[in-house]
C-alpha cells in the first residue's frame, strides 16, 4: 500500500508539524527519502494553514497573515538525485479530506496583498464553495456549477544556495525601487513567522532570515499557479540540491487562469499522490531552466465559451506598450462588466472568473502598441444562456454583494 | 449562389483596386450594402499586398514597406446598422486561392518592425509554407507538419470620428514618449502609402492625414490576431458609424498566440465568406467595450502538449513586476533553446513557435513579483517524439538557418 | 498546382463521363497514374447520379433507381503498387462544387431499397439541406444547424479476380436464402445499369455480368459510410491488383453513425483532394484484412450530448440473443419518440439521426442476452435545450412531416 | 458531511451483508431513504463478490460461480419517487478502497459464460491491473497503461411485478429455444445463490424463486456496461415502483465499449457518490422507455486512435445480413491480430480491448448486406508507436501469455 509520508491534523497549527514548512532555503531537512519509481502520499494543508473559516463572514480574509504563507509538505528527498538533474513527478492523483469537502476563494484587501483588480476590488471579499464529488458550487455565487481542475499551485524543488541568492538579490532590488508601495513589490525574507520544517534552534533561525518567500513563481517552479499542472500531469523539475528536496501545497479544486483573485482559486487542504523518476544530467541534455510539463489526460471537456478581448489601453485610456497584464486586466473588466447584465454583483464576477476553468490566453503581443488578450469564459457552467441574443440578456440570477470586509473596520 | 463582394486580383496591385483600403478612417465610402441575416464572400490580398515572394531569400521581409499594410477588403455596409449595436458576423468557412496555395511567415529586422524577439533574432528571416489541404508544411522547416486553424488576423468595424480622435491622440502621446525609437512605440498616420479605398481626390488626402494605421488591435476588434478567430466562430462587434462597416483582411493559415514572429502567422491571401446580423442596442445591452466572440466548433484535437513556463524575470537576470510580456518571452525562449536540442536552428524553432497552433496562457498574475506565463507546443505536430526521457533528445532534424538577409546589406 | 484527375460536368449524365464507373471488376482501366508521395484531386457526382432535385417533392427519392449506384471517380493508378501492399491515402481536403452548395437525405421506400427502421417508415421521404459554409440546415428541419464532418461513404481499391468472385459466391449464397426479400438480401450483379469506366465493347459486357455492385462495404473498404473517414484522415487500404486502383465517391457533407436512413447522409456532388503513398508489403506485416485509419486532426468538438440507450428486445417485445443491429434500432426509436416531444415529426426526427454527427456505440455485447447499444444525440446542434427537465419539454419547433411519396402512386 | 448509506466489509462474505442483493425483485425492502435532492455514498462489492484473486492463477476465473452474481448495494428509496416518474441520478463521483488498489480482467471459459471471442478464446484468462492513482497498468501486460473512466457496470431501479413478470417471459422464451446450449442463451431465475437484502424468510424464498438474474441490461438500465456512464454524468431512470429502489454495483476502473471478455472490464470494488432528483411524470412527459443520460464533462482526452474495420462476413467467410454483432467480432479480431505484430499475446491483446479507453462504432447499418463496425483502439496509451510506417511494425514488447486455467483441469 502507497506510504503517506505526511500527515496533517486541520485540528491543530502547522507550526506543530515539522513535515511542513513555510519558505525555501536548502538546508531545510528531508523529511523522508524514496527511490526513483515509487509512489507516495503527501497530505497538505491549505495554503493559510487554517485562517479563512467557513462562514459568512470576510474578517479572516481581511485580517490574513500572509507572512505566514504557503505551508508546504516536504521536502521529500529523491534517492540518487543531483545538481543538474530533471526530477519527474507525475500526479497520480489529488483529492479532498474526509470533513474538509469545502474550499474557500477570497479577495485580499489591497492594504494586505491585494490581488489582479485590486484597485477595482479595495477591500475582502470571500466566497465559500462547497465540493460534490467532482463538483463545485457555491453558496455566495448562484447559477453556477463547475467540474474541478483540480491541481497544487505551488511545488517544486529546493533551491541551491546560489539560487536562493539570486532571488533574494533580484527581488531586494525590485523592491528597494518604491518600497512603501502597498501591495509591496516584493515579500522579502521574513523571520518572525518562518517554519523551517525540521530545521530547529540557531540553524534554523539562521536559514530564516534569508528563506525565500513562497509567494511567487521562480526557476524551480513553487507558486506558478498553473491550473494545467493538473492530477494526472507529468513535470520535469530542474534539481539544486543532491535528492532533490521535493516540496508541495496550495491545493486548489479550481481556478481560472492568472489566478486574479490571489487568494484566487478554490483554496483547500487535501492529499496528492505522487510519482517520481530522475532524467540524469537532463537540465543540460534538454536545455531546462524552468520546468516544463506535459498536461493530464483527464480534464473538464467545456469547449464552449464566450470570449472576451482585451488590448493593453488601460480604465483612463491611456495607452501602454504591448503591455499583457494591463490587456488581460481589461478583459477581465469587460468579462466582469458582462456578468452584472445577467444579474450578478461584481464581487461575484469576479469571483468566477478567478475560480471556474478560465482560459486567459496572450493573442497577440506584436501589433505595436497594443497587445491583445483574450479570456475564454466556459458557458456551460452556468445554469442559463449566457450568449448574446437579440432578445437582450437574461437575468438568471439575483446577484448580491459577497461577504466583505472593510479595511477601515479594523482601526 | 453567394455573391463575392471583392475580388482580388493578385497580378495587379492592391492600389487599383477600389474594394480595398489600408487605413481606418469613418468617411471611407462602403463598396457594397447587405442586409441582416445574407452571407457574401470577400475575396482578399495577403496583409502586404503582394510584397513577399515564394522563394528562398529573405531580402524582401527585408525590405517590406510596412506602410502599405494592411490591405483590408471592404468596408461592407449593413443596412440598419446604427452605433452602439452590435454586428454579429458568422465566419461561415475561409479558403485559399488558385495559384496561391502557399504562405510565408517572415521575421522583420530590428530596424523595421522587429518582432517579440527581435533583441534575439534582429535580421530578417522568411520560411514559405506549402497547403496540402487542411494542412500545412514548410521546405524550409523539416520534421513538422500540422492542420491549420485558418483566421482573419484582422476584421472589424469602421470608427466613427471621435473614435479615431481617441486613438489618434493616445498613441500619439505614447510615441511621443520616445519617437526615436527602433521599432517605433507607435505607428501614427502617414498619408503617403494610404489607400483610401473608393474615396477620392482631396477627401481622400484630407482622409490619408487622420486615418489610423491598422497594425494595432483596437476596441473595434481590428487586427487583434487572435487565432481562436477562426472559420467556424461567431463574434459580436460594436458599432459606430451608421452601416457598420466591416472590413477585413491578413488572412493566416495557421498562427501561434502571441504571432511573435510578428510577420508571424503563415500569411497569405485568400478568400472568407460571412454571415451578418444584427443586436440593436447590443453595446448597452451587454456592456460591451471590446468585441467577444463564441469559438468556432471545428479546430485541431492537438491535445498532448509540452509546456514551458515563463517568470518575468528577463534574459539579463533582472526582476519584473508581474510583467507577462517579459514572462511569455522566457517561456518562448526556453521553448526556443529546447527544441535546438532535436536539431533545429533558432529561427526554425522561432518560426515554429509563430506559426503552429501554440497555446500561450497568463497562468499567474498575482503572485508578486513573478507573472507566470506558460507556453503550450503541441506535441502531434512533429514527426518524432520530442518528450523528454532519460536517453536524451533524439537528432530529429538537421536543421539549418532559414533564409536570412542582414540590413548592413541594404546600405 | 495540384491536377484535377477527373473532372465532372452535374448538367450531363455520369454516364458520359469516362473517368467514373459503378461496378468493382478488375478490368476497369485505370483512368492515370501517379506516384507515391503525389497528390491530386478527383472531382465526384453525388452517388446517384444526379437523380435527385434540390425541390420539395420526394418522388425522385421514392423513383430512385439504385441499379445505378454509386458512381465513383477514379480508378487511379499508383506506380509500384503490388497486391499485399498496403496503399495509404490521406483525404487532404474535401469541398462543394459551385452551385451544388446544397445535399439531400432521403428515405427509400421499403419496396426500393428500405432503411433502417423502414418497418416503421415504409415511405419515399426528402429533406433538402442548404450548406452555409462549414455548416449544413435544413428548411425542412427548423431548429437544427450542424458543422459537417465531411468524409467520402466510399473509397476502397480494385479486387482481385479472386476477391470478386470471393464476393459474388457468398453474396448469392444469402440471396438465395430469401430470393424474394423485399428489400434483398443482397444485390448481385446487374449488367444493364453497369457503367464500368474506360472499358468497351465486349470486355465491359463480359465484365459487367460479374462486376459487384456497389452497395455494402467489404474487405477492401468500399461503401463503409463511416463517418470519421472525415477529410483530413489517413487510410491504409490492402492492394489486390497491380496499380492498386484507387476509386471514391458518395461524398457525404455530414452523417450520423450507421446512416440510418440509407440515403442516408447529406448526399452531394464534390472534389477531393488525396495524397497516396505505398507501405510495401504492408498487408503481411501488419496482419492487414480490412482497411484501417487514423483519424482527422480537425472535427467538430460537440462534446454535450444526449444517450438514449435500446437493448435486443425488438418493438414487439421479443427477446433476441445479442442483437446489436435490433439494439441500436431501438435506441434510435427511443430519440425519436423524444424529439417528437419537443415538436419534431417522426420523419423529421429521423432524418436529423441519419445526417447529424450522431455517435453510435456498441457498449455492450456480452451480457446475455441483451447487447445495449448507445446513440449519443448532440445537444448542441439544436437552437434549444432538448435535456429533460422537471418542467417538461419546450416545444422549440412547429414540425411538419418532410416531403413524402407514396409507393401506391406509382402504380 | 455526507452519509454511506452502505458499507462493505471485503473480508467477509457479501451474502453476510443485508444492504447488498444480486437479485431484481419489486419485493427487495429499501436499505434506506433519500430525499430528493440529497447526496449519499454507497459502498460495493466488485461483482462477483470477492471471487478473484490478485495473483497469477487464473483457476478462480475458471471456477467462478456466476450464479452469484452481481452483488448490488441498495436499494436506496427515493421520497416521493412514483412509477412514471424519472429518477435524477448524478454520479458525483466514484472511488476505489483502501487496501483494494487493483482490479481484475478475465476471459471466463467457454462452458461458464464465454465471452464475446469464446470461439477464439475458450479457455479461462486472468489478468490483474494495479492502479497508479488516476492510472492503471497489468504486471501481465507490459507497454500499457492509461487513465480510467471509471463507472458501474450496473446501475437501475427496482422493477415492478409486471415488468418481472415480461422481463421473465420473454428470456423463458429465448432460452427454450435451445436450452442445452454452452453457453446458455439466457440466465433464468435460480434461487440456491440468491441474496434477497433484507427480504428473508419465506418471502425472500418465494421471491429468489422469479427474482430476475442481474445479468443482462434491460428497460431499468441494469448491467449496461457503458463505459460512458462516468463518474461526472447525469442518467434519467424510470421509476416502477413507489421511492424507486436505486441499486448500483459492478464498478469498472476503465473498460472498452462492449466489455468484450466479459469479465470484461477491470472489475473492482469501491465506493460511488451519489445525488438524486425527481421529474414527476417524466417517462410520459418525454416518451422515456430506457434510460437516458448526459456525458460527464470530465473524461480522458485520448484522442488519437487506430481504427480498425469489420464487416458482417464471419470467420469462415459466410455472408450474414446486416449483422452488427459479427462486425464488431471482426474489427476486433483484426485489432488483436494487429497488436501481435508488435510482440502481444492474442490473450493480452484481447485484454487490452477489453480494459482500455476502446470505442465501438456502429458505423454502417444499412449498406445491405453488410454491417460496418468500427474498433478506435487509442494509441496513446501505449509506450511505442503502434501506426503503420514503411519501415514495418516495431516489436515494442516480449509478449507472454496471460495466465491460464483450461477447463479439463477440473474434471
Amino acid at each position: 500500500m502507497t506510504e503517506t509520508l505526511v500527515k496533517v491534523d486541520l485540528s491543530s497549527s502547522a507550526y506543530e508539524n515539522e513535515n511542513v514548512h513555510n519558505r525555501w532555503h536548502p538546508d531545510i531537512p528531508m523529511i523522508a527519502w524514496v527511490k526513483p519509481g515509487e509512489d507516495f502520499i503527501l497530505e497538505c494543508y491549505d495554503w493559510t494553514g487554517g485562517q479563512i473559516k467557513n462562514d459568512d463572514d470576510a474578517a479572516d480574509i481581511r485580517d490574513v497573515d500572509l507572512s505566514q504563507v504557503h505551508f508546504l509538505s516536504g521536502p521529500v528527498g529523491v534517492k540518487g538525485a543531483e545538481p543538474g538533474d530533471l526530477l519527474v513527478v507525475e500526479i497520480l492523483d489529488i483529492g479532498t479530506l474526509d470533513g474538509a469537502r469545502w474550499g474557500f476563494n477570497g479577495v485580499f484587501a489591497k492594504e494586505n496583498g491585494g490581488g489582479f483588480l485590486t484597485e477595482h476590488f479595495p477591500d475582502a471579499r470571500k466566497s465559500i464553495w462547497d465540493f460534490e464529488g467532482l463538483f463545485a458550487k457555491s453558496r455566495h455565487i448562484p447559477g453556477v456549477r463547475f467540474a474541478g481542475l483540480i491541481h497544487p499551485g505551488l511545488i517544486g524543488c529546493l533551491p541551491s544556495q546560489d539560487l536562493l541568492d539570486t532571488w533574494n538579490t533580484r527581488e531586494k532590488a525590485l523592491f528597494d525601487t518604491d518600497p512603501g508601495r502597498v501591495p509591496g513589490l516584493a515579500n522579502l525574507p521574513y523571520a518572525p513567522t518562518a517554519h523551517m520544517g525540521r530545521l530547529k534552534g540557531s540553524a534554523a533561525e539562521t536559514a530564516a532570515a534569508t528563506g525565500a518567500r513562497t509567494v511567487p513563481p521562480r526557476e524551480h517552479g513553487g507558486n506558478c499557479d498553473i491550473k494545467d499542472l493538473s492530477r494526472g500531469c507529468k513535470i520535469y523539475f530542474p534539481v539544486y540540491v543532491d535528492g532533490a528536496g521535493l516540496s508541495m501545497g496550495d491545493l486548489h479544486f479550481s481556478q481560472g487562469d492568472g489566478e486574479i483573485t490571489f487568494c484566487g482559486a478554490i483554496e483547500m487542504p487535501g492529499w496528492a499522490h505522487l510519482k517520481v523518476d530522475l532524467i540524469k544530467g537532463g537540465c543540460a541534455k534538454y536545455g531546462i531552466r524552468n520546468p516544463i510539463f506535459k498536461p493530464s489526460p483527464i480534464k473538464p471537456t467545456y469547449n464552449d465559451y464566450l470570449i472576451f478581448e482585451g488590448i493593453s489601453v488601460d480604465e483612463a485610456g491611456k495607452q501602454h506598450y504591448l503591455d499583457v497584464h494591463i490587456a488581460y486586466r481589461q478583459a477581465c473588466l469587460n468579462a466582469i462588466e458582462y456578468l452584472t447584465k445577467f444579474g450578478y454583483s461584481r464581487g461575484q464576477a469576479y469571483s468566477i472568473l478567478g475560480t471556474a476553468p478560465v482560459e486567459g490566453k496572450i493573442s497577440g503581443v506584436v501589433d505595436v502598441p497594443n497587445a491583445c488578450a483574450t479570456l475564454f469564459l466556459p458557458t456551460e457552467i452556468f445554469d442559463f444562456d449566457i450568449s448574446p441574443t437579440a432578445s437582450g440578456p437574461f437575468k438568471g440570477v439575483e446577484g448580491a454583494e459577497l461577504p466583505i470586509a472593510f479595511w477601515k473596520d479594523k482601526a
